[in-house]
């Protein structure tokens, strides 16, 4: 029986995202399941709503960065051999929108990857200890070799 | 190729151990990897050290938790047929210890038991989330159905 049947890369756009996706591919294929990926933009106001003339601005920048973010999905998806069904981009929380997504597609493994942190940003957090917090399935962290 | 060799269970002795173990039994199986596993008991001072009289009954306890946290890892172990080089059970950090351990034996992928954890649990931290943040390799966590 295969461990997992559905797995869901959680992309960034980092130069070490082809460590996860190569690490997700692999997996894949070694459990014969279903590959997905997805990317949830982090959802800040980015202007000011006091100036309401750059509420236009806002909307514009929003769409065009839900594009370009579409865009690079694709590309990676197109990679993997992963089809358009499979792909997902949103704007909104990357700690809950991730687990969210994975919840709706009955995905049973998320592979995201993960900096060492020390310090402030240890406090901080990052986005794969929320997920990791947050996921209602197994979440495999691979570590990025950027340290 | 094989994506991991040598993969390490950080066991504790909760009801739900037993996910973590099968998925880790699994894994290793699958890749045909080397299956290890540890325990590490967290090094509080048991005593005040002001009541000197009190050290030899921290000693003794300490010995007493070592022998009972030994007995139940080697029957975990027995039930996966890992053998005795292959066990480690040590007074230490969580966080640090189980990560050397991973280090010294050229382990590639830690296998831990991930609780959901909300509020107060949060900001305190796991030792999922402390192993994820302090690995120098990947880490799955395995999510338990305890809520």
């Amino acid at each position: 029986m295969a461990i997992y049947q559905h797995i869901l890369i959680a992309a960034d756009f980092s130069q070490h995202n082809q460590q996860v996706l190569q690490r997700a591919h692999q997996l894949a294929q070694q459990h014969d399941a279903t590959l997905s990926i997805c990317h949830v933009i982090e959802d800040y106001p980015i202007t000011d709503f006091a100036y309401e003339p750059m509420i236009g601005v806002d909307l514009d920048m929003r769409d065009s960065m839900l594009q370009s973010a579409k865009s690079q999905i694709a590309k990676l998806a197109q990679q993997l051999t992963i089809g358009t069904d499979n792909q997902w981009v949103e704007f909104g929380s990357t700690r809950h929108d991730i687990v969210r997504i994975a919840d709706e597609n009955n995905v049973d493994l998320i592979v995201i990857g993960s900096h060492g942190r020390h310090g402030i940003q240890l406090l901080l957090g990052s986005t794969a200890n929320a997920v990791l917090h947050h996921a209602h399935c197994d979440v495999l962290a691979v570590r990025l070799q950027d340290n």
